[in-house]
């Protein structure tokens, strides 16, 4: 039976990517209303460049795009393009498309909540509060935190053991058939794959260990309502054998 | 006659020490909703402690509050803090009581206005771009950008040779005694200390250097017309002198 829900935070929970893109190209759009000297397609494919040399966490792309477009330093520009990033980073955070009445079904259920996720500790949790989902949760755990990094095996059995139930009892949900799907099966916990956002189509060599695929967040309660009565069946089963 | 007016940016036209400490009150209001076990007070206190050792750039204040205050880490108090700090800065970054019409009047008596200030270029266009006050401004000085800081000369003589006047035209409207009317003064600049903010009683031994003291930016108008009146009646004097 199924007691515990684990799920990854961007682009399961988190529509990060969408966000990301919508950023980015306001950003840029910004930089030319304050003056910056470039067509805004050549900036764009600059910029998406630049990140995916330098990682999206590094703190300076705007200030190297410059360098890139042979353009000299300009606070101005720079600026332009920090506010207007941020600003669409407030205004349009939001859940993936059915995520919170998805949670509060689960939680309805009676089963208990957690995340499982990697990157900056302090990001995550900004984007936890600032969509309002933390109440949910019974535990986060952000690998960065606890020291290694999914599909580490470690940060599940952590998770498992942190709820005090067998991997067999927990089911752990998210996009990356790597990170999640893999990672959660190497210590046998059940697992559905978020075929969502730009991983959809991605890592498929390890679609092996997803037990199921949804494309939408919701069909959760229907996996788990069916393993459930599966199970039941099961036991049933089992009874009638016995005899 | 005064020609270009140059105004100091932190706490002269955008309040940015009341923000500062709007934003820190609500962070900690934040870390201790999201958990925190401190009182609000002891936190405060240990903040502003921990800001003035480090300084107000420091980009650990909410991690380095944990440990003084002998808390374990916690990303989410952390993350607490940052988005309310961050909300509060957002909503209410504003210009001081009165800037935006003294800049709207100056420009219509024909004068040109610039910026000098401190600080990271980033950071200051930040600010002036959010609150929208950048197109009155012929030329922003930031001095981190020009490589010397008020009150070094240099800065002075660079803006008043951007504008190609004089020192005698410019007119240094500023906050604190010793970096804008010091500074200004040396090269021969008008001066006029805005007593306003956390410097109103502070740097009092460089008070001989500042031309006029007012408590309200719209006085910059009234100053400029006197010194206008006053040198009309010096040139009708030495007409008279003159017969």
């Amino acid at each position: 039976m199924i007691k515990v829900v684990l799920f990854d935070l961007d682009d399961t929970l988190i529509d990060t990517t969408k966000l990301a893109e919508m950023a980015r190209k306001n950003a840029i759009e910004g930089m030319i209303r304050a003056g910056m000297p470039v067509d805004f397609g050549i900036a764009y494919h600059e910029l998406l460049e630049l990140i995916n040399e330098y990682g999206s966490n590094f703190s300076h792309h705007f200030d190297y795009l410059l360098r890139r477009l042979d353009l000299p330093y300009n606070p101005k520009w720079v600026a332009a393009g920090v506010i207007n990033y941020h600003n669409t980073k407030m205004a349009h955070l939001k859940t993936v498309k059915g995520a919170k009445r998805t949670l509060l079904r689960l939680k309805e259920m009676g089963l208990r909540l957690g995340v499982i996720t990697d990157g900056d500790p302090i990001k995550q949790w900004e984007k936890i509060l600032r969509t309002e989902i933390e109440d949910y949760f019974d535990e986060v755990l952000i690998s960065d935190f606890v020291g290694v990094k999914k599909p580490h095996r470690k940060i599940f059995e952590k998770a498992v053991g942190r709820f005090g139930v067998s991997p067999e009892e927990a089911l752990m949900v998210g996009d990356r058939l790597y990170s999640d799907i893999y990672g959660a099966k190497q210590i046998g916990m059940r697992t559905v794959w978020f075929k969502y956002g730009k991983y959809a189509s991605r890592e498929l060599e390890y679609l092996e260990y997803a037990d199921f695929v949804i494309r939408s967040l919701e069909d959760v309660v229907e996996i788990i309502r069916g393993i459930e009565s599966e199970e039941r069946e099961e036991r049933s089963d089992k009874e009638v054998h016995a005899d």
